[in-house]
């Protein structure tokens, strides 16, 4: 009975037909080019209906991990069941700009249900928080996070065959008294609004009349603690807000805004190339941006940080208007509790293996901040691989033997590459005979002392991998790879020899690929540390930065606002109104 | 030192040259035209240093009546000081968009110091609740509206030689037990972002496990009290958002989505044309929005609300999930005590002259909702008004000395216009004659008793203006008119014959020109009703609507968002993260 109208049938073509639906809308601004395209939204019938019991995976937290992996989990053996508080993934790199409304908050943001509903695998979404995992009887519990008024059934258990874990970390406050009632955080999106919010009421509340100079003074006083990238962005957007926008509206309190940005550590970014942190330094002394190197915070009132200075030992106070902290993360308490359960005390994260599957349970992956590869030591199975390089069984191992067992070692134990790699070392044949001493290559043998002594520093090169979006989201796509080949790697295993056991692993274990890291610095110019130690400053990598971004938001609607953000801001600038 | 950007040059350019400003740039996009121009912000230097002490207006208000003042207000001649709790001003018609994410909240609101610093008055704003007026010393009395710690100065007095009060109304919950607490309102941008994450919580919420199916009717049923148009442009709304975007990503809990719309009336829009109130309860009768006509809420509880039925005398109950309150305003708290201090009492606004200043008081206005026009009594001036007309001073009028009076008496008292054109007389002699009865129009003499008769039912015909963003906006364009020619107009008044004393008024009076109204009906389905009772409905109207609300918006950058909005959602959709 009802009539469509010419909306509804434009926009069903849009969302029906999916061949339609990369009908492509070209449209130009100002030169620039900007595309947008509707993505399918076909509704796939349940794939089948043969009786099978499909596994249930439980996956907790759409973040990138969490939402990395669902959206390149493929293979219909599953039943997918995804919990997590929010009902949407968040771009967080751009959580910076959102702080200042350079980029809207609804522009970095796509509803889980919509990321996972054009897949033929068989996802369902729950809006909840984990309280609590049971990995003896395959069970989490959960409860609703709304303030809601069900009936007494506000929680409930869920069964699982895998667990996913990918619920993040929660911010570090080093227990730091006062930082939890006083800070800001910069994790989620509605810490970045709640930011945004505080910005502005500070220039509202520090034009009012009656206000000491003092005061006013105060309440300008912007302070960002931790001097890492998240830092740093958001004291360069706040700086470039306050230059570009506030100021013209609040020219009567323009003398007094202070940003001041204190870091633990000798220098700012210091997880970069030195000549961006010099780079990075020099840029924000001449923004006049205070930088303190060496501060360490001690305790935040609702007025004053103090701070130690860690050359003179001495505590100094400084009035306040708004604080930013931003100094590292820590664990969940939940996740906290978990790890107690299965063993892992002590430990920052959970700790995978390098399949990241926790250890300690089965069937049980964590992956992203909430987790931390605990890469096998190469000397604590130094024995069975002697053993098993030792084709010929003689007790000792030739360069021939060694050279069939090289690419196994390799990939199992990745630090013996990095060691060689950082020794220059052509190939195993140096290693070796820098043990041997001066021999001929093709006579080198070497007995179990000899081959534990010729590897005994490799081990060194072991590194945490950084808590950062692009772990995460390589760690989702990995693991979603490995489901999805379950059935065909239990059969066929791909993976490096089992050097304690018999056989071979079922898939490669996971090896992050660094693609390179940027630092927006304000103004449009930004650093970049890309593969190879090429580093980048400037206006260009700021247009980078701008490709890079906007090509890796999650969805065509997204990219669509982010860079229509962009080119708002251009033209209009940010918006200050208190909302 | 600093190097100026690609950026900030282009920046610069659109910023700093107001001929350049004027710049254009058009982006056809999919067949459909959109214009975005940056707006001079050009700064013009301080008018005048003669000395002469500039008349103190201070401006209680940013919303439609306020903003419209200040907007308009170009003399030279005043320090304006505006107090509002919001910084900025929101276009409202569009609130219901925003409910259901069709046009994002921060498209609508632009804020208040951009709107005044393009002006060559010198205009400061603060963001402050006016708690008390005290007209006799001329002093606000105002408290910052944020949770702030400033050392006890929270509070500030400022002093005025004009006042213009501005500052809308309360929801009117007709005292309606429970309503503040279990109900949403839609009169702030805020109300509308709480709107909208409630109903995605409700449908998170509904698609838990283990929930009962009466418990996920009650969730997903949402009720909305009053049936004008912000009311019946919310179901729709909320309806199309339901049946367009949410049941395709809540698949499994559709059935139970109901909404229901309460009007203690006999119909819905009834200060619109019959033929629109038809139109619009049978498109809600197809779309499934359930009308209950002549309910009157009397309770609500957390779970309940509860209605009677006009016609039954029942009191019935129903379960809900949400429910939006929209049946009405009533005076702000602070309108009402200041009401009291200048003799008004027993009314629903602040009541003022046609020339829209407060009876009982100096040199204050009122406008928008807060303020009502006492429109003045023909019968209460009847005396002054025969004696002015009669200008041979003979105890009777003739047709000849009336029609010489008609102009200014028509133009004091509009009432008398409005009575002619109703009863289809086509001029003042018609009126007469009837008192006189058959007698030759030339003939016609009445004396003062007869005169009453003719005039007696005239005031019959007096109306309030409705309280809508139109009356509010012409009001305060009309006010800042006034105070632009001040001086002027005291030296040769343009207004209306006195007819109780000498000389002539100032100003003319007020004059409300309705330009017609819209009902958006959903599925791009709008009613309109326009100055000459022409009716119009359906798709074309819904265009109309989009062309004039995007005509209306107040600046280029609300104006470029809103229109990148409704083509945002048309291509992907409204977005439901429950951010």
């Amino acid at each position: 009975m009802r009539n469509f109208t010419l909306y509804e049938r434009f926009s069903r073509a849009f969302h029906d037909y999916p061949k339609l639906s990369k009908l492509i809308i070209i449209s130009t601004i100002s030169g620039g080019g900007l595309i947008a395209y509707s993505e399918a939204n076909a509704y796939k019938d349940a794939p089948n209906a043969t009786g099978i019991k499909k596994k249930k995976v439980v996956v907790l937290g759409t973040g990138w991990a969490g939402t990395s992996f669902l959206k390149s989990l493929n293979s219909p053996s599953y039943d997918v069941q995804v919990i997590s508080p929010r009902n949407y993934f968040a771009f967080t790199p751009l959580l910076p700009s959102v702080t200042c409304g350079t980029v809207e908050a609804r522009s970095i943001v796509e509803p889980v249900r919509n990321i996972v509903k054009k897949k033929n695998v068989n996802v369902t979404f729950w809006e909840a928080e984990c309280f609590k995992i049971d990995a003896q009887n395959k069970k989490v519990y959960c409860r609703s996070n709304q303030n809601t008024n069900l009936n007494g059934n506000k929680e409930f258990a869920v069964d699982y065959d895998y667990l996913v874990i990918a619920m993040g970390a929660r911010p570090n406050t080093f227990n730091t008294p006062g930082v939890e009632e006083n800070c800001h955080f910069l994790k989620e999106v509605e810490d970045a609004q709640r930011i945004r919010r505080h910005v502005i009421d500070n220039f509202e509340k520090a034009s009012h009349p009656g206000l000491s100079d003092e005061e006013r003074m105060r309440i300008l006083h912007f302070v960002v603690v931790g001097g890492g990238p998240a830092g740093v962005e958001f004291a360069a957007e706040l700086h470039d807000f306050v230059t570009e926008d506030l100021m013209k509206l609040y020219p009567s309190v323009k003398e007094s805004v202070k940003i001041t940005l204190l870091e633990a550590a000798d220098h700012i970014l210091n997880m970069f190339d030195k000549r961006i942190t010099a780079f990075a330094e020099d840029k924000f002394q001449r923004d006049g941006i205070d930088v303190k190197l060496g501060s360490m915070v001690v305790k935040v009132t609702d007025k004053e940080i103090s701070a130690k200075e860690r050359g003179k030992g001495e505590t100094t106070s400084m009035p306040f208007g708004m604080i930013v902290w931003s100094t590292g993360i820590g664990p969940h308490p939940m996740i906290k509790e978990f790890m107690k359960t299965v063993g892992q005390t002590n430990r920052r994260a959970l700790a995978t293996d390098e399949w990241l599957r926790v250890e300690g349970c089965d069937n049980v992956y964590a992956l992203g901040d909430c987790a931390t590869i605990n890469q096998r030591k190469v000397m604590e199975d130094i024995a069975a691989i002697f053993r098993k390089a030792d084709k010929d069984k003689s007790g000792t191992l030739t360069v021939r033997e060694f050279q069939e067992a090289i690419d196994d070692i390799c990939e199992r134990y990745p630090q013996v590459e990095l060691y060689l790699k950082n020794k220059k070392m052509r190939n195993i044949a140096d290693l070796l005979m820098n043990a041997k001493g001066d021999v001929a290559k093709e006579a080198i043998e070497l007995n179990i002392e000899e081959f534990k002594k010729a590897l005994s520093e490799v081990d060194s090169q072991m590194k945490n991998l950084p808590a950062t979006a692009q772990v995460a989201a390589q760690q989702g796509q990995y693991l979603a790879k490995c489901f999805n080949r379950m059935e065909e790697c239990e059969k066929n295993p791909e993976g490096p020899l089992r050097f304690r056991e018999s056989g071979r692993h079922r898939f490669q274990p996971f090896r992050y690929r660094h693609l390179g890291q940027f630092a927006p610095l304000g103004g449009e110019q930004t650093a970049a540390q890309l593969p190879g130690d090429w580093v980048s400053i400037g206006q260009s990598t700021q247009w980078l930065w701008y490709s890079v971004y906007a090509s890796k938001l999650v969805s065509w609607r997204t990219r669509t606002l982010v860079i229509s953000d962009w080119m708002r801001r251009f033209v209009f600038g940010r918006d200050s109104s208190g909302i």
